[in-house]
């Protein structure tokens, strides 16, 4: 026992074949924090009811207590992506929390009730996970559970240890090989984890009741990470030697009474082999739960890039660099090595600063050798840490603590965190260069346990995952469950017409010509007639001319020569008079009516028409490019044409209580303003754009009705005219109007789309 | 009786609200012909089987007797769309006869049997119908059913009508006056008609048994619209001077029995409410049926588009011009003067010749004042034949019957008609300019008389209808049994790819990338490898580079800088070796699988390459821009610089049986061979397309598989890589491929989409 099967790694790492391999991996990460209201105490409340309440909730759980949330990653394969989730995570923890709360950034709880038991164990459905926490009260007390911390999950790439396997011959199992892997760099991670707990430990005070009884003076580098924090028993040890000396080990601990399952043993890194302990011997280590990270109180997710990077790197270097002859010593001394350093001053240098140097050197080497590609800025960061303590985590918290207090400190960073997530409350954080609706439809998904996985993020295309139902959504709304035919027939303005026709329904007549000549001929059809010149298939109302009042020939040729600008065909069309909204069906029911309005601002006598732009613009709805839920006003060419055709420029002053529009079309991409006006819209409407989107055979559909009168009964001759039925309509425009209620399209899409959702739970 | 409404048209159809409607109508065509075998003798065999046997077949029903074969065509627009129809339920009709058997293409049948009873009646599943026609045998022999004419559908276009309506204030109801409109125009077309007898009558001449007795001497205009024709007794008269009136007439003409029931009554004019004589009362009049018009000989169709024009403007001439006082004479008078012209020698001057000159004059004044779009040669060719009678119709047939007889010259058309039917069996007349599976799937639904709607030509869309049940098809295969995100993942590569592997298929590895620097960046992990460099979307092979044995850092370079000349993402994949293989798969079954074999010729040992290439080219099933199922060999820069790698020119001659190919890739768009493979291939491989489709959630997919060996077994490791999948796969190049057997999926689509046809006929 404690003598090692010896692999050299050092030989294995710089081989050709295994080099392009060196930084692939898979990454997960568990983050823990207490929900407290705005002054920093901790929260009172249940876990938020808008989460799914499931125990399994893939994304958002909570740990020991009620207020302790869990946020949980899916596994990645990129540190990039990793960050995304979690940031995305966080969101939708912030807001399914609402705007009383917010999370605690310290591993170190606020002050605690002065009596243990008014901390509130976690309400879960399952009575076993309950009665785990009600011994784990009884045998740590519930103090010490209020510790919160970041477990990073990591696996080597599939393709590198395939690489490194083939480099070698000592071991035929791949499977063995595997396992070899894994337990050197989990010895080597416990023999030099204080390195670690240098740069980036983290909890060197507590606050009120934490102690029973003052048993630590001064402030240190990492409680949590100390023998203080949450540990097991002296008595509990356990061999890293080989996995089944481990397992043993476990095993015997749990007869013996040391503990009461497997699970109990809190190491600070423990072996995965899947779900359960016992996978570990049927299939040996899949991955490693790295433990001993302290919540970084600087970052917004309390674990920062850089601390992940540098994990992968030290341990590619644990794995190259040699261990000592009995291995169960050599984990020993790390414990005792990092208690030493957990147990440091914040601004004291390291007793091992020496050792740090050498290791820091050697990684540095390494990356060379390995042709590793890593952040240029690590290196100068860790050698700035080692020179100056005041710089590492637990010396910047403490530094900024002795100017008030540690409980004002994060307080006031937890504020912080808190606006930056309320800020634009539509968009998804670690996704906001998505298209907005597929952000939204993200938040709601997560929020309701849904496995979400981005296909091609360019593309927008999702992976949602119920159980094993999968669904895949592109831009929002593509899905499933709308047939491709129907689409195509809502995507040919000439075919969608027809049909419409044919089913009944008014559409405006006209004609589709492929040349300007047949166009010309046709004139004697439309002369005297309000006409509609457009361009057969682009959109966002390029090409579009309006005859309100009949065009002549000149005119008439001038917009059939700008409508073939934008497209091989165009369509001439009577003009239908009335005011235009957006219907937005889902299977059968008007889900939301929305009236768009052309671009303008509101006089208020004194400033001029620039200046109320520009004031309208600051609204955080507004930006560009579609990824805010309105656009900016312009203040361009076609903006000054149409004040001059009011007589207005951009320097005037309107009246108090004038409405200036600043275009003729009304499309939110030109700064137009969005009015939900779902329940002022008569139902006979509404049964219109139901049935119009049925004889369309369409289930997701944005359909355009003009209507002169809503008051007008919708069966009377005229009353509406059908424009066109979009098979991708825009959801966040109705999601965050202008003005008018605010309709969570995205939400009904989720639950159109897994219509178990609502028998799994209480909405 | 006898005294008619009076109606000022004159004037309402100059008036500029009518003008622009004046040209709008719908048409539709009946044409009757008999089937004749190779040598023009009356055919013995059934109505084709392939054609779907229901007595209601909306395009190709059979008439009195089995072997007249009646084309229907729907009704239509514009006489552009009347004729393309007629021609493509012509190639339907002709196809689906099989290849002994043509349609005789004169009015008179040729040489009929002694025994008349020989003339089979129709075989229909309607007793009611059967009984019918053996009622007219008794009636009026079987000899006289044996003529075939064209029934020409005429309706006024509702705009114009309601325009004129709108014109006017006589007429309060707007269904009575659009009867009066109807009355007017029949019964001037009723006393003018013996005009449209002089051009185009055509049954100049009566082949063996037609008459039982020889009761007509010498040859006339024609013999089917004079008296000789099939017409009621001298009894039976009906007055045209109200709708009233007219039903009233007839239906006393029932009870007299001197008609069976109403449809009875042959009229060169019907007045048409709808399906049943009935509906007139209800309705009023719906439009006219046409019935004097003789089989054009020298048109494939029975009628040419001059003709169907003829008739268009004939129809507004005989509403603007003035009528008799009394109506039911001014009928009468009309079937005097027809008997008349009609018995007139065919190459005699008319009788009439200063009255036609009159009318066409004012035919052509009328184009002038209304602005009609009429063709410029119309006028040029009824002056000519009114100069010359050689030049009509009956004139022409009876001048070429001269010169042998009137039976080989209507053979030869016959054959002629025949031939151009099948030359390129793979095109639908009348429709050639759309997509080649489009055709073909048109083609089948008209034989399975599921009715044709092309809602947007330019865009390949349909509208297929079986009774009550829609369905629309785009591009030949894009339905609404797919759905909407299996079309979007597979047209993302990157998507497939992904949700392919997570279901446990082996594609090949890759990645995506958007930029050539991170493109190069990667270069180390692709070095060594055979790899494939390709844009994300784009199709045809273009920007694709093939490593097999790994690509240099230069071409690696070079490969990345054309893929992103296609798209902005590219992929980067590793080469599969082997056989690619296209798998159609319909819904569960694999239909067909092909083999596509790069553009290349044999060797004979004389020819040179170049000679070979244009030999090769002389198939009829190669042509250019995809509307053959082949396309023709180049000979551009790309297959001299493949010939130069293999020590060719275009003027080498190659040894007898070498193979010399002429493109590195085999896409049949540049010139590659189809052969199709679908029975050699083993069913496991099948099975893993199938399963592969299923997992991207298609329904109608063609997806790529690429084989190293057949004979391995497909469960093996590495036995298949799956290349992409296609949501629109091509269907023409299985239906008529280079070599191997016939796939015709355009059929299977069509029972996919109407499964219901499987119940109603026996196929």
């Amino acid at each position: 026992m404690g003598v090692t099967v010896k692999i050299d790694f050092k030989n294995m790492l710089v081989n050709d074949r295994v080099k392009p391999y060196l930084f692939k991996a898979r990454y997960g990460i568990e983050k823990e924090s207490k929900r407290v209201d705005l002054s920093g105490d901790l929260a009172k409340t249940d876990h938020p009811k808008s989460i799914s309440e499931r125990d399994d909730h893939p994304y958002i759980q909570r740990d020991f207590s009620e207020l302790q949330m869990e946020i949980i990653t899916p596994v990645t394969e990129t540190l990039e992506e990793l960050f995304h989730y979690l940031a995305a995570i966080h969101d939708v923890a912030y807001r399914s929390m609402g705007k009383n709360e917010m999370l605690w950034p310290l591993s170190m709880p606020p002050g605690l009730p002065e009596n243990e038991e008014n901390i509130v164990i976690a309400k879960l459905k399952s009575v076993e996970d309950v009665q785990y926490r009600e011994y784990l009260s009884h045998s740590y007390g519930r103090r010490i559970q209020m510790l919160c911390g970041v477990h990073f999950n990591f696996e080597f790439g599939d393709e590198f240890i395939q690489a490194l396997f083939n480099a070698q011959s000592d071991m035929k199992e791949y499977r063995d090989f595997k396992t070899e892997i894994y337990l050197k760099a989990t010895r080597n991670y416990l023999h030099y984890r204080w390195l670690f707990t240098y740069f980036y430990g983290a909890s060197p005070s507590s606050e009120k009741n934490f102690f029973k009884e003052e048993s630590l003076h001064g402030a240190v580098r990492s409680i949590r990470g100390s023998k203080y924090g949450y540990t097991n028993s002296d008595d509990v040890q356990v061999s890293y030697s080989s996995i089944q000396n481990y397992l043993s080990d476990l095993s015997s601990m749990v007869q013996k009474g040391l503990l009461s399952k497997e699970k109990e043993f809190y190491s600070p890194v423990r072996l995965r082999g899947g779900k359960h302990v016992s996978e570990l011997a049927d299939h040996g280590i899949k991955y490693i739960e790295l433990r001993n990270i302290d919540l970084n109180p600087f970052e917004p997710y309390g674990i920062s890039y850089e601390q992940a990077e540098f994990l992968h790197l030290f341990l590619l270097y644990l794995l190259w660099k040699d261990e000592g002859e009995n291995c169960d010593e050599w984990v020993k001394m790390g414990s005792s090595y990092n208690d030493v350093v957990a147990l440091e001053h914040p601004l004291e240098h390291t007793k091992f600063e020496k050792d740090a140097e050498n290791i820091i050197d050697e990684m540095e080497q390494l990356v060379k050798i390995l042709d590793l590609p890593i952040s240029e800025t690590l290196f100068v960061h860790l050698r700035e840490m080692l020179m100056d303590p005041s710089k590492t985590l637990a010396g910047r918290l403490y530094k900024e603590s002795e100017k008030s207090s540690q409980v004002q400190v994060a307080t006031s960073i937890a504020k912080e965190n808190y606006q930056k997530s309320w800020d634009k409350p539509y968009q998804l954080a670690g996704f906001t260069d998505m298209e907005l609706s597929t952000q939204i439809l993200m938040f709601d998904a997560i929020q309701k346990g849904i496995q979400v996985e981005v296909l091609d993020r360019h593309d927008q295309f999702l992976k949602l995952k119920l159980n094993d139902h999968v669904e895949y959504v592109k831009n929002g709304n593509m899905t499933s469950k709308d047939n491709y035919v129907s689409t195509l027939i809502m995507e040919n303005k000439t075919v969608t017409k027809k049909i419409l026709h044919q089913h009944g329904f008014r559409v405006p007549k006209g004609e589709e010509f492929q040349t300007i000549e047949h166009a010309l001929r046709s004139y004697h059809l439309f002369s005297s007639k309000p006409i509609v010149v457009k361009p057969k298939t682009t959109n966002y109302g390029l090409g579009i001319s309006i005859f309100k009042e009949g065009a002549t020939y000149e005119d008439y040729h001038h917009a059939i020569t700008l409508a073939f600008k934008e497209d091989n065909s165009i369509l001439i069309e009577e003009f239908i008079k009335g005011t235009e909204y957006r219907f937005f069906v889902l299977h059968d029911q008007v889900l939301a009516v929305l009236l768009r309005v052309p671009a303008n601002v509101i006089g208020d006598g004194k400033h001029t028409i620039e200046e109320l732009v520009i004031h309208k613009n600051r609204d955080s709805l507004r930006g560009s490019d579609h990824r805010t839920p309105l656009e900016r006003i312009q203040l361009g060419e076609l903006e000054n044409l149409m004040l001059k055709g009011q007589g207005y420029q951009f320097d005037s002053i309107p009246k108090k209580d004038e409405i200036i529009y600043l275009r003729e079309n009304s499309n939110i991409s030109t700064g137009g303003d969005s009015i939900d006006v779902t329940d002022q819209i008569p139902d006979d409407y509404k049964e219109i754009a139901v049935d119009a989107v049925g004889a369309l055979g369409a289930e997701i559909c944005g359909i355009d009705l003009i209507i002169e009168d809503t008051n007008v009964p919708a069966t009377n001759k005229n009353a509406y005219g059908i424009i066109e039925a979009n098979f991708n309509p825009s959801m966040y425009m109705h999601i965050y109007p202008y003005q008018g209620e605010s309709r969570r399209l995205t939400m009904h899409i989720i639950h159109y789309l897994f219509p178990e959702l609502l028998q799994t739970q209480s909405t």
